[in-house]
């Protein structure tokens, strides 16, 4: 336990792909809760592709960071002093403390940690990554048995949970992801039927080849979270009335590829196979956590679910912990351990 | 009525645009009915869009027409000769027949014209047309009172179509439509809220500022029949939780712009507007078309839903007639008189 703050703060916006200059290192008096707030002690916060996003100072649909705040987080930790009734001290809670050894939250903004799961779940398999894959995967992806399924970044904490969900359902599941490490863990840890590195291929012609010989039968479902060269390889290969959830586009986050139109053909894809790409963002449908829960925990909890953390160990390490996530550097859900 | 068989083939592929000696201007003999079959003396046949589409040798929803082979059309016409119990000869019907003075046809792919209506009516604000306007804006765009609808080719049947209904619904309605003429008879004919001539406009960024002058609130449903600058327009004005019934996309049938890579920035408004962009081919819905015209009838025969059709004199003015509609030659439905 400290009794200074240490914090990451935004210092200027990236141009492209974040850089180490771009965050600071502050440190400050511990603040001090107000009627119905408490201060938590956070022992680990999240790192998430999301965040690249509200670094930048364009119109989304959340606020950006400003420059010199804290960088926003879902964190866990312990109650250190509350003025909340209820709330008591001691207690372990999740919310959003951004990347901070400390933060105050109004206590309706705090969720306990449910007993006998690990803290850092709650940042993870049964939290903000696991709600948006099972939430994209069946409400918009609407999975059927003998589909099959499409998902890059295969190894994360949204792309493993979609492959895992969709293999339960009876679906052939095709993971992307980066070398031949992140593959072998798909296929082993995740259980997908197949595995492609799309660092193996150098052009999204080259990298439809192999998906197209991983889904024999074409692609039902394309669970969009990179963009780039992956959904260029994948759009000629969905079949018709295909469905394509969009949660993210990590790979353009730093910025676009040098290549013609890709427009054109996607809309083509998306006339000629009457295909539905639906965008989502999980803030809308948090009201849906307790359904996941009651669904996913149990299976967590029996291990019929897998899930893989990488932590990086103090918070001064938080930046280059999501540069390098940014690029693939991670294996499994990015956490920091303050 | 002749004895010659005249009739449209497409003599080769076009490369982009289509010009005139893509096609070429057949005779013959009068084909025979087989057992169950009806000889069809053709009196108009409709043009449309989509029937570029059929003259690429490219994998889509239907199969390409073959060299040589006539060029596919939904006609009107009297059955010439019968071999089909239950179909008697002057029966006025509407089927597949081509570009063409007479086709055979099933008597089962035959539809007789409903009493009291136009016989070209079949062909445009009561056929093909009509339906994908209705079915795309209230089966994907889900209008609801109070909001916007943009739509381009606004005069055509489709977009005439959809700017009726969705003003009959309570929606404000803005038209893009090619020069003043057709301008004033979205807003004069077809009740459009505002017009807006993309011809006017030379870059997708001047005409997104007429469109946001014209759409104060933003845009809820993009009814997508053009692609091109009027999508890279629209994109960034769409609200939150917008709905893109993609039906065509005829400014890039004859080949794409020469722009940058557009496809990020429309995923990026997938994403962060949370739109649903969704493909769909009127074929898959025919069997909604007596729930059509039971709704739509009535009201275009009281006048209700207009209609203005452009007839070409003449099969052997088809070619030009259609390439001229592909540029926005016509102002209303485009039909041959063969």
């Amino acid at each position: 336990m400290s009794d200074t703050l240490r914090r990451i703060a935004l210092a200027r916006r990236p141009k492209g792909a974040p850089v180490a200059e771009d965050f600071s290192f502050e440190t400050g008096a511990l603040p001090e809760p107000g009627d119905g707030e408490a201060l938590v002690e956070v022992t680990h916060f999240s790192l998430d592709p999301y965040m690249r996003g509200r670094m930048d100072d364009a119109k989304s649909y959340a606020e950006p960071v400003a420059i010199g705040a804290t960088m926003t987080a879902q964190g866990v930790g312990r109650v250190l002093a509350s003025r909340a009734e209820g709330l008591t001290e001691g207690t372990l809670v999740t919310g959003m403390t951004g990347w901070a050894s400390h933060a105050v939250l109004p206590a309706t903004d705090l969720t306990p940690v449910p007993d006998g799961v690990e803290p850092t779940a709650v940042l993870g398999v049964l939290g903000m990554p696991g709600l948006t894959g099972w939430y994209g995967l069946h409400e918009i992806g609407q999975p059927q048995r003998g589909e099959t399924l499409v998902v890059a970044a295969a190894t994360g904490p949204v792309g493993s949970m979609v492959g895992q969900l969709a293999k339960a359902a009876g679906l052939r599941t095709v993971a992307v992801a980066g070398g031949a490490e992140k593959c072998a863990m798909a296929r082993d840890v995740y259980g997908f039927d197949a595995a492609i590195d799309h660092r193996a291929h150098d052009d999204a012609k080259s990298l439809r080849g192999a998906l197209a010989e991983a889904a024999p039968d074409g692609v039902d479902i394309y669970f969009e979270n990179v963009g780039g060269k992956v959904l260029e390889a994948v759009l000629p290969l969905m079949n018709t009335h295909g469905r394509m959830p969009v949660c993210g586009m990590v790979a353009w986050y730093g910025g676009a590829e040098d290549t013609g139109d890709r427009l054109p053909a996607a809309w083509r894809s998306v006339l000629v196979k009457r295909l539905k790409v639906q965008g989502f963002i999980i803030m809308d449908h948090w009201d849906r956590m307790p359904d996941f829960l009651s669904d996913v925990g149990p299976r967590v909890a029996k291990g019929e679910i897998a899930w893989r953390e990488d932590v990086a160990e103090g918070i001064e390490r938080a930046p280059e912990a999501f540069i390098a996530m940014l690029k693939g550097g991670n294996t499994g859900k990015q956490v920091v351990r303050v």
